[in-house]
């Protein structure tokens, strides 16, 4: 009989379960073959313990806050009990408000619809869409939106300079007027982290507040909000591995409680009144429920609630420690390839998460996608990974138009018009990052097996022949 | 050999699957009892259907729109291929859009937050507040929703009076402004129809849109987006047996379009441009994308569209003669009990889905409702079910404070401050509304057998003793 370790502390070498690991997936060169899930940075994979904890809870789903059965009573317990998980994953302060969204992008948007009047805010140009477009005039054309003043501020080449650069900006400002910063804790196309703790500072040293965009960085690293610092947080549960329609905006109460209600309905109204003069009027919840009208997507809080338990107890200390070995199986297998140039905004040794871009010479990003699609089941990203400003500035050029797919060698010049990310997480094996290294060194000396043709402005490979 | 009858039409008699069937919970006066589920119109268990189809997906879960790898690309066609199933389950138009929201609350804002300049809209104080609130001016307090100037019509007591109703309304407007008209298509409260095709024709006939909350009727009803002749139709996953945290809103592009983006983020940007004075220049995408900002919830969407088949499959046919038949259990089982009075806008004959709110004389909603689930392990809902003057009308006065419960009477007057709705649809068992009339039945004639008491405004069973 042999001793099991089954019960020993989470290893730093084992991944942790996650569905999809038995899928395989045709190769257009024949077979098939196990698939590489390396797209960790836009969706990651379900843990296997919260779809557990989902598919458990399933028969018992019922109404939160609106019934008076057992099943309504229970959904509401669980309901509320996810946001006092996702509280204690944050080691938010006493009085911090944990709102259930629909991600990191309806978070951000919540936030900018909270904003206090004359309210300026201040954002560097290397963010996620998500992150740059919800504060200011780009999108208060339409009707949804903040009216605020938004500065945009310069991409920084070092962590130093990013904090010199918001002082710089923040200390132009009226002292005395509302201002928000709004900052990712790791880059989506760079991997690399920002300086959060250093960039809240400075924010309330001017009397500003800050938000952390944490829908890369909550994944792979632990994020207190007391210990940065920061007044709100943003993550998604489809990239913390609960991808099931929730995401999050944890942080201070009191814009949350003096604004509108981000949607009007059920939920968010505690009386709703037929004036005398034919007129209605509407007494709002506070708290969460202000900001959470309609029924709340009690699966996808509980997924995100589970996620949270989940690393946790696994423990990112160990996470952590894993996945610097896997960043540093690419960077090493990869460094002896001149053809293929990391992106990176301050410098290539800067501490990163398993978030990696790169542009590979004579290639367009989208054709070496797809080859690492079609001849190795491996799953990445290509494009401008909506943070167009910042990948342009890291590609030193306008990008902008996608090239055609085609043979190496293709773009005009050798020019790369867009990039490649690889990302990985808790899930991944190692098996499926050692197969990426192979591969982008096989491509990049043989170039594809195959042939590749653009049809609908994606590259697929052609099958005519 | 037994003649197999599997392959028949489905039976009027057979409940869909659904999960939870075999849930038990415990009883207040010992043991347990199968929980009968009779909040259909708050939420509906899933379909076990939906869930089959949510886990044989799960595992190939990837990103949408945002990938090259295999399980991206199928995650996208699986997600447009739910755009649409939508739309040939409403019966859209040609160049009509589906655009995934949270929920029939999301979907209203979302289109109140796209209502051109100028736009007058037109609702009757009867609607549920996600149909009341999003449009005007106690919502414009805060920065979403529209600026819209909002009718609010009186509650019609037939059919013909609602859109007789609305004529007049329409009649005094500028016929050239923009307006839209918010209707239900079955009452979260009655149960009713709404006369909607009816009210289409005289919107349109004024030069108005008009918008279909079909919340409380896709569940039950087939719901034609070109018969009605509506502009738009809005619905829940969670109440069509699909609760994965999306809904829907589908119909015309042309506002839709000409719109400002409802989210601003990745996704919904096309392109992001820095500009040479620091600024930055956003183009926006068309389609349904333009709204859709953020990583699409594509196992929610997945299941709307497994719901969308099963119910197409099963046949509203049948489904609605079954749906009728529990109905007539439930009325013809409590004619005789004069202390129950049904609320009802068009009379008790109306034509109704199986939502059904009632007062019991000498009971408060909360305590009656306590009592269904805590001694039959029945849940229903009690309250104002977020339809404020709806059920203020109905009640005929005030009924704006919850009365504390206890023992039957214990309201001031034996008048009624809430009332109790029971609500059942598609995989609801004989079972469950049989005991429902039995509860009800023995309640009014015998009382409860256990005594209750208010915690934290909610009836329950007091345990002290």
């Amino acid at each position: 009989m042999s001793v099991s370790t089954a019960a020993a502390a989470p290893s730093v070498r084992a991944p942790l379960p996650v569905l999809g690991q038995d899928v395989t997936v045709p190769l257009v060169t024949g077979g098939e073959v196990a698939y590489a899930a390396l797209d960790y940075a836009a969706s990651a994979p379900a843990l296997q313990r919260v779809w557990d904890d989902v598919a458990a809870y399933a028969p018992y789903y019922g109404s939160v806050h609106r019934g008076a059965g057992y099943l309504s009573q229970l959904s509401t317990d669980l309901f509320e009990n996810a946001r006092r998980t996702v509280a204690e994953f944050l080691d938010c302060r006493t009085g911090d408000q944990v709102v259930f969204t629909r991600s990191t992008t309806d978070s951000l948007n919540l936030l900018a619809a909270a904003l206090p009047d004359g309210c300026e805010v201040f954002v560097f140009e290397t963010e996620h869409h998500a992150s740059l477009l919800p504060w200011g005039s780009p999108h208060a054309a339409g009707r949804r939106g903040s009216n605020a003043r938004v500065t945009y501020l310069d991409a920084p080449r070092s962590p130093r300079q990013a904090v010199e650069t918001l002082e710089r900006a923040l200390a132009d400002r009226d002292p005395h007027g509302p201002a928000l910063v709004c900052v990712t804790g790791a880059s989506n196309v760079t991997g690399e982290l920002w300086p959060v703790r250093e960039l809240a500072a400075a924010a309330h040293a001017h009397g500003a507040r800050i938000v952390l965009d944490a829908a890369q960085l909550a994944p792979h690293h632990p994020v207190s909000v007391r210990d940065l610092d920061v007044d709100w947080v943003a993550f998604s549960g489809h990239k913390l591995y609960a991808p099931f329609g929730s995401g999050v905006l944890a942080g201070r109460a009191d814009w949350l409680r003096e604004a509108g209600p981000y949607l009007a309905g059920g939920g968010a109204s505690r009386t709703v009144t037929r004036r005398a003069d034919g007129g209605v009027d509407v007494e709002w919840h506070e708290g969460a429920a202000r900001h959470e009208a309609g029924s709340p997507n009690v699966i996808g809080a509980h997924a995100v609630a589970s996620a949270c338990k989940a690393l946790t107890e696994a423990g990112f200390d160990a996470l952590v420690a894993r996945e610097k070995e896997l960043i540093r199986v690419v960077r090493e297998g990869l460094a002896d390839v001149p053809e293929v140039r990391f992106l990176s905004l301050f410098g290539d040794d800067a501490p990163r998460v398993g978030v990696l871009s790169f542009v590979v010479e004579g290639w367009n990003g989208s054709h070496f996608a797809a080859a690492l699609s079609a001849e190795y089941g491996i799953g990445v990203r290509d494009g401008l990974f909506c943070a167009h400003p910042l990948v342009r500035t890291l590609l030193g050029g306008d990008p902008g138009t996608r090239g055609e797919c085609g043979a190496p060698g293709a773009a005009p010049g050798g020019k790369s018009f867009d990039a490649v990310r690889v990302s990985f997480g808790a899930g991944t094996p190692d098996e499926h990052v050692e197969r990426f290294v192979r591969a982008v060194r096989e491509l990049v000396r043989d170039g594809a097996r195959w042939s590749y043709r653009t049809v609908d402005g994606r590259c697929v490979p052609d099958t005519s022949a």
